[in-house]
Formats: C-alpha cells, structure tokens, sequence
C-alpha cells in the first residue's frame, strides 16, 4: 500500500556496527542545555543541576546475542545487567539505576522470565543498582532484550574515549581472551550434544573460562583503585568487542595511534592452554574475542610510577601520534596493523603466518 | 543441554501485560539514595542532586505494535519518539534527552532505517529533545525498537498516579478514540488492497483520524497551561491504552474509586460518524481504543472554577471512595462496570445492550 519512495537500496551487512550507527545519527543536533555528551562513547552525560547523570542502552538479541542451549535465563539476567553496568564504571561513574524491556515470543512461560528476573536482580543487588522501570511485550519470534542504565559521577568528571595524548600509556584491567575461549568450549559442547544427545557434557577443569562467558563481572572497583592512586584516566572504554576494536574506538576519538606489545598482554595460563588445544594464538583471544568487560584506559606518562606493578593494571603500550597508525608490535618484533574489522579478519592475517 | 528445572509453566497469554510487570518486579528492592520513585508509573524518578530526573521506556515490536504496510518507516519513528515523551508530560515533567536502540533484519536496507531516524529526529526537533544515545543490531525477524526517554522537572514537582482523592474531579485533555478509528480505516483499506493489489486507497476525508493514527503528538502544552491556570493535578497518566485502562491504573495506585460519564467524554465528531459507519459505540472507541495520547488527571474540586470552560480540558467524572467500584454512567443513567480487559471485554457489554 505504502510505496518505497527511495529506489537505493544499501544492505545493513555492508555497513558494520559503528558505520551504521554513524550514519544514522549523523543529523543528529543537539540543543538541550543539559546535555552534556552525545551519541558516541560508553555513556551519554546530562546534568540536571547536580551530579553528572551517565546513561547507557544495549539491546540483546536471542540467536544474535545469546544462544539459550547453553546460557541458562538467570545468567542472562546477570549478564545482561552486568555488560550495562560495564559502561557506566567506562565512564568512571557508578550506576545507580537499570531500566529492562523485555520482548518475549510465547514459547516463554512466566518461569522463565522470572528466571530472566532472578538473574537481573541479583546484578542489581551486587552492583547496589535499583530496577525502576520497564516494558514487557510479546515478541513474534524469540527473546529480546534492552536495558538502559543510568549512572553518576562528579560533575566534570566523566572520562571520555576522546582524552588520550600520544605518549600516553595504555592500561587493561585483569586478563583478556577468557570469556570467547569460554564460548569455544560451550560451542563445542553444543556441537556434540547435537551429534550424540546422549552425551553428557564435561565442563571441569574450565570453570574459569566458563565463568568468564556465563557469569561476567564488572570492574566496580577501578574507580576508586584509581582515585586511591591518584591517578585520572585520559580516556576509557570498557572491553566488549575486544581489545582491537575498542583501541581503534580510542585512537578515533582521541585522534591518535597506538602501538602495544604482544608480550605485554594478560591472558590467563587457563586461557593460552585452550588456545592451545583450539589451534589459536593467544593473543587473537585478546584482541578480538571480546565479552572480557574489562576496562581499558590511558595515563599521562607521568603517571606510571603509580601504577606500576599494581596486579590489577597492565600498561601494554602506549598512544602515538594519528599518522603512525595502530600497531601490535609480535615477539619477533613485527608491526602487525590492529584492525577493526575484528576476528576474521585478524585470524587471516595470524593464519598466514 | 541445559535441563529446565521448572516444571512449571505458566504461559503468558493467561496473564495481562500489567500482570507479568507486577509479578517480574514483585522482588524489586530500591536501595539507592536517588531513587525517588521506581516500577509502576509512566516514568521513574530519579535525583542526582539537581532537578528531579524522569525515565521512562517502551519497546516496540513489528507486528505486535506496528504494521509496516501502512505505518511508513518515518511516521513509524516520529510515533515512537513522541510516545516515549508523552510518559514524560504525564509526569508533568518535560523530556530532555532520548536513547534509541533497534534491530532490524536484514530485509531493512540503511535507507530504512535512515526514514526511521527522519522521523525520530523531526520528533526531537518538534519537542526540543536531544538523541544521545542507543544501540543497533541484527534481529531474525522483523523490526524492534526500544526507546528510553529521560526528562527534567523541578524537585519534588512530579505528578505520580497514586495521589488522587475522593470527590477529585476527573479531566482529560483534547478529544478521545480518534486514533482507534485511524487504525480501523487502515485496517479496512489494507483488507481491500490484498483482496485486489490494483485497488487504489482513498483515505480522503479521514485526514484527521489518520493524522492521530500515524502521526500523534504528545501534550506538551499541558504542563504551562495548567501552571498558568494555577492548578496541579492530584494524579496523572496518559492516555496510551485506553481511557478505561488508564482510569483503573489511576483508581488502584489512588486507592479509589471513579465514576465517569459517557455523555462527557470529549468525541470528535469526524470519529462519532466513523464509529457510526463501522457499527461501533462511540464510548466503546473512547474507552478501549488507546494511542490518544491525551493526558488524563485529576484535580481537587475546588480547583473546578480554574478550569472551567477551558477548550482544551474536559471534566468527565470524578474520584470515589474504592469500595464503590469503578463505573461509567451511561445517557439512561444504568452504571456500566469499568474493565480493565479493554476492547473485548467492553465490545462484548456493549454488544449485548
């Protein structure tokens, strides 16, 4: 009835994530007194006359973002609270509230969704997050959700992606890679139950990976870590996509390069033992597994006699300046580029070694 | 692989939509300082140490909310903004910021949901609000959209739904069911456009039903009216699902009880001659229609002078104690119960008269 007017036709699958998004909000014009930061970073910034107030959305898609064959709802729940809480402490905030949205197909009884909701609540309880508010509708097919949380912090004292200087020093929380080897094995595991349903799956001895994919925590603890140290974040992100993707995020904003070193990045001994076992190099798990929800900064140079030999921090490298480029530097001391485009394309790369 | 260890299963089509929020949220515990209000109005209240912040989310989901047949993509983000911002009007409060997160399948070309965003933006434009934030990702079928508007109002000036009283008199703004018969039109044409694909629309003449159908607007001129006319509502909502639906959430969060009257309800009288062609009561429009998008309040009888006469405020009843029940009294003076079942159950009463 209602005729396309526009004959151009650009499949979504050309564009990747950020392009898309972008794109769309390329016309977007801001006006409002009380915004303080927009589109483009973990959060947004409003202040309506106090503290700084962070908001954040993710939308978690079944079959896109999680499978149910091995993620049980109250994981979900935890997780998918966790992740939002994630973007908030990237922000050096804390948060302080969730809304969730949940659209359901009806092959979810109420128990499930109350399941869903242990999950949730148990995050927020956690995290001291209050749930206050939602929408719950049916869905034509499968589970969707979408959690917006809203955070605070000092006024001014958001960090940004956009802050880094070239010299500045890089700095990851805890380990990288975990959390997709996590997925390896329960992708694996799903592989064999479908060829053989009598089979009883045997996840010992990987408790800590699977923990890592299943149960993420987020790093409420940086904040007041740094405040102890004295020591203010130039720019922050927190690791969801992996580390590649979210250094390039930094480089962008910041309008620098950077350059890490291999031998400098902090994978789990569990973590290099699977790779192992799956034909990987340990650290493509780090920069392109992603789901670490670690967090990932930059420090004045200055700055490094605080932090050093902290067992939390590990400083991998440092930004450059924007004509450099973005580089991984190998133990045989090769520049191999950081790309964007994530796993695929950087296992090609490691493969043709 | 994952064992359900719930034997039970109650499935969510025996449950209202409000049924399932009570009972996902029933273990919800506020415990953050600024939290001022949580689940169950149209917008939670929060306080960052300024103005009062108000948030407020829906999700809307292709098939269950919209039709794309007839709902362009642009008028379909115009819609959804506007929607979102009207929950924040019912909290007296004015929207300030909005987060925008979707999926779409992979049968939406960018240019899509570049028409999708026009008409958020127009939205935006037209109400003074920022878009800062949201999230986009594939779906597997069809087209979701969840939206979380954020709003300001001074501290402690919010309008809940829980503080109306016995004897407060019952106002709502502009005129009702209009927007219901924009959908019956569409509806109608659509049937006759898959009977014969070479049938040529003709919606002439029902330009104003249609315009609330696919183009609503918020009231965002009632918060200066009624602060010029010196009144503050005692309870307040808008009018997404229905008047009857609406005016019970008032009575149970009120602890009351109401009697409205069908000869006062404000009917337009392009839709009184609509509800005549398709053989439907005109109050059954009103009451059970939804998506008017008016406000619905109520204000102390001695507040009545004020608003008097006002073209753009319609009092049609007023608050009683709760155990006097709920009830519309019709043109021959019969008390007709109030349902929260909405259209059906309303059709199925008014069928039998």
């Amino acid at each position: 009835m209602i005729q396309d007017p526009s004959p151009k036709r650009t499949p979504l699958e050309t564009l990747g994530e950020f392009a898309l998004i972008d794109r769309l909000t390329s016309m977007v014009q801001l006006t409002q007194k009380s915004t303080t930061l927009g589109v483009g970073d973990d959060a947004a910034i409003v202040n309506h006359g106090g503290k700084d107030s962070l908001l954040s959305t993710d939308m978690l898609v079944e079959g896109v973002h999680f499978d149910l064959t091995y993620m049980p709802l109250k994981h979900l729940g935890y997780k998918a609270a966790v992740v939002n809480f994630s973007d908030i402490y990237a922000m050096n905030g804390k948060p302080t509230q969730l809304l969730v949205s949940l659209a359901a197909s009806n092959r979810f009884p109420l128990e499930a969704l109350e399941e869903l909701y242990e999950g949730l609540n148990l995050a927020c309880k956690n995290y001291g997050v209050d749930l206050v508010g939602g929408d719950s509708t049916s869905s034509m097919s499968g589970l969707v959700l979408s959690l917006t949380a809203m955070g605070e912090v000092d006024k001014g004292q958001a960090v940004r992606r956009s802050g880094a200087k070239p010299n500045d020093l890089i700095v990851v929380t805890g380990d990288l890679g975990s959390a997709y080897m996590g997925l390896q094995i329960l992708r694996r595991e799903k592989t064999t139950y479908e060829a053989d349903p009598n089979f009883q799956p045997d996840l010992q001895g990987h408790e800590y990976v699977l923990e890592r994919q299943l149960k993420p925590e987020a790093r409420q603890d940086v904040a007041a870590l740094l405040k102890d140290l004295d020591v203010k974040p130039t720019s922050m992100i927190d690791i969801s996509d992996g580390l590649s993707s979210e250094l390039l995020h930094l480089c962008k904003q910041s309008v620098t390069g950077c350059a890490i070193f291999e031998d400098k990045l902090p994978i789990d001994p569990a973590t290099i033992r699977l790779c192992e076992e799956f034909g990987l190099h340990p650290a493509t798990a780090a920069l392109n597994g992603g789901e670490d929800y670690e967090l990932l900064f930059t420090v004045s140079i200055s700055d490094w006699d605080k932090i050093k030999g902290n067992p939390n921090l590990t400083a991998i490298g440092h930004m450059s300046d924007a004509d450099k480029g973005s580089f991984m530097i190998n133990q045989a001391g090769d520049q191999l580029p950081i790309s964007a485009q994530g796993w695929t394309a950087y296992t090609t790369e490691e493969t043709q070694k």
